[in-house]
């Protein structure tokens, strides 16, 4: 519970389209439900109404976004989403289940995209304000078994129509984050079955509950 | 004409709103017109697809933005116009004349709203990579009179809201702006004719023309 010791956990879910988060998201609310913890439940980019116009920005296919203003436009949903919403929430004793935080830039804008670490370490860090997940789930896949999942829920978005050797450096970028914070991270085959999956982030997070 | 010798040069207008802008802005392009000058009108935040939804977003008066994603969005608009518009005009030979620029960010959310000036302009260097303009026109206006010009225009948007020590704060920022870069800046007090502005603007101008 990195800095807020005895708090209610702060838990994220990352990992590629196509990989299940959304599932896992709802399967962890229901299990903090069903044991009593008050808990949020939000997601990047969105969570706010700043957050949702920024999404809806994002994922325009029919907008050409650098890098760069890619990288500042999460980061403005984010900064705007921990001052509004997950703050207070773990202030009132709340956990907090995000679907993708700061690690989906770290591994997208930067492995993915190029951009500099330093640079989006620094931002974030501000952005944040320094609030780090107690908890992240990342569910790793194969790239190409991820575009596929996505492929077959409907029309991909902008982040799904990029190719595959984008995804590729996405889910080393992932990796790398995770091997670098072994105590943040539990690493999960996504093609495990859901009621495994879930059955592990229930126990990985009954052990973050105070 | 800073980093670019013998290019055409880079014009930047700056200051509150109803300074006059926008007055100013279209007299510099008719006298570049006149005088046979190719050149590029554009604004910040705006100028792109992208820029213009994130325009939409910023001066949407139901949207609660905080200072850094403030900040942040008006950068994404900023990096992409850099890259799509202004650098390619600059590169055909053409002048660029823009209505707002980076020395807004320093004044408004710097100055204005408190955010760290180091910050701002590490920010701004990555978002820009470096692009100043060769001549910035500061039209200077005392803060109560700018704001009931504006309101004399019509439905204040978020920005004229906000109240008269914010804009007297961005109104010192603009003017140590412009004293720390007597080179690059033109300051000019508002109240004067537009006529007799609009000549000072064009003598500037016709001194950065090679």
């Amino acid at each position: 519970m990195t800095g807020r010791p005895g708090a209610a956990p702060f838990i994220t879910f990352e990992g590629p389209e196509g990989a299940g988060k959304s599932t896992q998201v709802a399967r962890l609310a229901a299990a903090l439900a069903g044991a009593g913890v008050p808990h949020l439940l939000t997601r990047e980019p969105g969570g706010t109404p700043l957050g949702t116009r920024v999404r809806e920005v994002l994922l325009d296919p029919a907008l050409s976004i650098d890098p760069l203003p890619e990288f500042l436009l999460y980061s403005a949903s984010r900064a705007q989403l921990v001052t509004d919403v997950i703050r207070p929430a773990l202030a009132r004793g709340e956990a907090v289940v995000c679907d993708r935080y700061f690690d989906s830039s770290l591994a997208y804008q930067g492995a993915g995209r190029g951009l500099p670490g330093a640079l989006l370490r620094d931002l974030t860090r501000e952005a944040t304000r320094g609030l780090t997940p107690d908890l992240t789930v990342l569910l790793d896949l194969d790239p190409a078994v991820g575009l596929r999942r996505a492929a077959a829920r409907g029309q991909p978005d902008r982040l799904e129509q990029a190719d595959l050797a984008f995804h590729t450096r996405v889910r080393a970028g992932f990796l790398a984050l995770a091997a670098a914070e072994p105590g943040r991270f539990l690493v999960l085959d996504a093609t495990r079955g859901p009621d495994d999956l879930a059955a592990e982030v229930w126990a990985a997070a009954q052990a973050r509950l105070t």
